[in-house]
């Protein structure tokens, strides 16, 4: 993979500075550029480390100048981290699985694969599946019955499809990502003690202690298109209707989304983030590292939960969200800001109950 | 897949209303549900819905009145939520696996399959390993070694049991599970900063830097009866005894639990719980989403903890807890909304604090 | 597997009491062991329970009267948990996979194993792989192209190795560990409501809702000597450079490290530890369970953080800290008493005042 600064910055819609005859085969950072890689020095902080590496050009902001910093070339983006989607597609090595269908595939003879799939070794596809045209399947995954994937995914190794889940366009899933566990519904014969501390929000009654029954999960999971499935995060199937993933949302490794749960479109839920059964998250929201979402909750349009935010009742659309149990973000900044000073609160309290008492004793 | 009406009631224990020849296929939502598909119209709330769908027959709440709600047959269930159970089983479409033992599964000769077992394609069973009669074993999966599993399981795509496991009957595997993995157990050659801090609650002492050493896990794991541990969850292996999951424990989506742990019978640990080394949890437990416990703890039975709740110490049996640390639930709230008017308390005692120094200065 | 007490002795370093020519074929707890089982008597409260057992030989601590506890050998370390390591070594029965090539392995003819090699069966192994001399890889694992596994390796069922990652010596990955999933980076046309959140601590600003793009992750993963990685765990691949996972550094069950972090040498980070993009973790550290790490942070050689800690600052060299956020451990402790006094300190406040005021009129 070899291109010019001149083809970069087209491909980029960005402009070339200097000698655009110079061709690149990588990224690097600047310490540690080669005279045949294009340098990421898109803040002045990154450009500094030019010096130690051997770049010849380099992506660089709006206003640098390209020549004080010792570049024969330079490609100039508004938002350098924007191009970088643009340019690490075109410097993307791939997998290198090849192409076809490799014969220690198990596929039955009722599915339908499009045109230009491939397969890799040792993957299972069941009855009734179909594939879209141009999927990549990686080595060892598993697509259940009556499965359907939709054109231009990426399905890494070992990936688990359950039987009937729906998957849209230019879906990519993560190595161990799984799309269809049982949800986790179970139920006592009589009510149970967590059933009366919902109620009560602490009391569990007298509630005798009980064994669980299975509810069976009857629905699948539907992912909209340009979704991504980061690796071992796991999607649970819905009870009786699909658990739904929306369009161009993106989940993280170790993701835990749970039966019946509905999230919008253009969602990011990082590493670690666990949303409990029923609960809808709205569009264009942001659930950062191990933040927790309780059941049956809804969570507006536009909120951004910080990490390790803990959800225990519905969000308004918009809001800016920290802590346990999650409360406004700049509140709970106050708050903690109080909360390191209640020592001193403690002391003056203290202090203030023995002069009183004093000024009490005095009159 | 098709029951009347009278079929399913007679199936649940339930009382039919209406035409009890009306045939049903499948279950739905009541805004959903077809003309041949049993709508969930088990609260006041969800029956409303029923005019925006086409459905003729119902599960309907004690006392809910199914000719004015527009049915021409109904199901009525003591608690619907439990019938739910029954129903589920019975239109569960299964994972469409086939029968038999897949010809490109690596079985080992002296492994020993009971009568009924399913294996699918590309699993492999170990030397001495033995499974029960009627067990149901997905694509790819891995068992180890003198693995032993009873009869009447679904072991699922992709699930991992290690050598030496024991799994009792009718458990429940989801695709990814690990049942054995290493448990997470180093020592150093001289006392570690760990073990001073553990001693003093915050100072590490003036232990030098160490390097770990491995202490190999000789224990297995054994799962009970009826338990279900869920996608991509892991349950390590004891470090000389088992680590041990009661009878009909359920274990969800991306659980955690650490070497030597002792979890009890009939308990919940929902997603993304992690449970550390030596912890035992007693019987009828349930540990909400993300719920954390540290090592060497001891977790009594009935204990209920809300979302995200860290124990770091013992809890009594019993008891309801929340928050981190953990305490009660209602000590938890009553503190929660204290921390809320904190500011409002700060400005007050730096009020009061100027009131009295006026006072003083008046004396 | 069958040791004299003498025997083991000698490999631990460690002295042999009384009859050091019995032998024994496993360790057990003081209670469960057999006559032919090492019991690990090794505190006076495991030693109470020798009696129930039939233990004749046991691990006993420095200063402990082998005689007096019933036993007719005994072997004395001076720091028990130590031996431990040693002693597990000799007692590991392994994984029971035998040795060689499986013939259902997929191996590219341009893959290059070293001696002693063992390959389970349907592990595929992608073009220019190399697996270092005494590698041991289990059943169903996937290694990717170009990918390099140095000496003395152990890889589990079902552990995936994505193309290009490089794996030091004596490596442990448990089963399902994901080397090499993708990064989660991703970026908007214009500025987000989350590039304002982190620039005002809370608000978002006026940035309308946008879809994300995907930055390739170009880079892979490189772990050192002697790194192991839990069950499930997954370590996602760099953006342009590799995240990389110091020498002997040990990764527990569910473990999630972002793309870009950098974890130094001799540092354990145990179950559902999850540490965002681009942050530097030192030497030494312990991040107990359920530990969370900002992005771009930086945390210091010799930082312990205790369960569920969540960091999202920078952390000091040598710190000791507890909570959410993160705080030193001591003053995260008595921040915690107050906190249980909060509702009498707002009581005392609400008398003062009414004191005080009183004060006021009786001016």
């Amino acid at each position: 993979m070899s291109y010019t600064i001149a083809e970069i910055a087209k491909a980029l819609g960005a402009k070339a500075l200097g000698d655009g005859a110079i061709s690149v085969t990588a990224l690097a950072e600047p310490a540690d550029a080669g005279p045949d890689q294009l340098a990421l020095a898109t803040k002045p902080e990154y450009a500094e480390a030019l010096p130690k590496g051997r770049a010849r050009a380099a992506l660089i902001w709006e206003g640098a100048d390209w020549q004080a910093l010792g570049l024969e070339a330079a490609i100039v983006a508004p938002r350098p981290r924007y191009a970088m989607s643009g340019l690490t597609a075109m410097m993307d090595l791939g997998e290198g699985w090849g192409e076809g269908i490799h014969p220690s595939a198990v596929i039955h003879e009722s599915a339908v694969l499009g045109e230009g799939v491939h397969v890799g070794p040792l993957t299972v596809i069941g009855a009734g599946a179909s594939i879209g045209a141009g999927t990549r399947i990686g080595p060892q995954v598993s697509i259940g019955a009556d499965a359907r994937i939709a054109e231009g995914g990426l399905i890494r190794e070992g990936a688990r499809i359950a039987a009937r889940v729906r998957i849209g366009a230019r879906v990519i899933l993560n190595p161990g990502a799984v799309i269809g566990g049982d949800g986790f519904s179970f139920v006592t014969p009589e009510k149970s003690g967590v059933e009366s501390v919902r109620e009560t929000l602490g009391d569990q009654g007298d509630a005798a202690a009980q064994s669980y029954v299975r509810i069976h999960s009857l629905g699948s999971v539907r992912l909209g298109d340009d979704v991504e499935v980061g690796a071992n995060a796991a999607i649970d199937r819905g009870t009786v209707r699909d658990t739904v993933i929306g369009d161009r949302t993106k989940i993280d490794t170790l993701v835990m989304v749970a039966h019946n749960v509905v999230v919008g479109t253009d969602t990011l839920l990082c590493g670690l983030v666990g949303i409990a059964g029923s609960t809808r998250i709205g569009n264009n929201v942001v659930l950062a590292g191990q933040v927790g979402v309780g059941d049956n909750l809804f969570v507006g349009d536009n909120v951004i939960a910080g990490g390790g935010t803990k959800i225990l009742s519905n969000v308004p659309a918009g809001r800016v969200i920290l802590g346990y149990p999650a409360m406004k973000m700049d509140a709970h900044i106050d708050m903690y800001k109080n909360l390191r000073r209640l020592g001193r609160l403690v002391a003056d309290v203290a202090q203030l109950k023995k002069s009183v008492s004093k000024d009490g004793q005095s009159d």
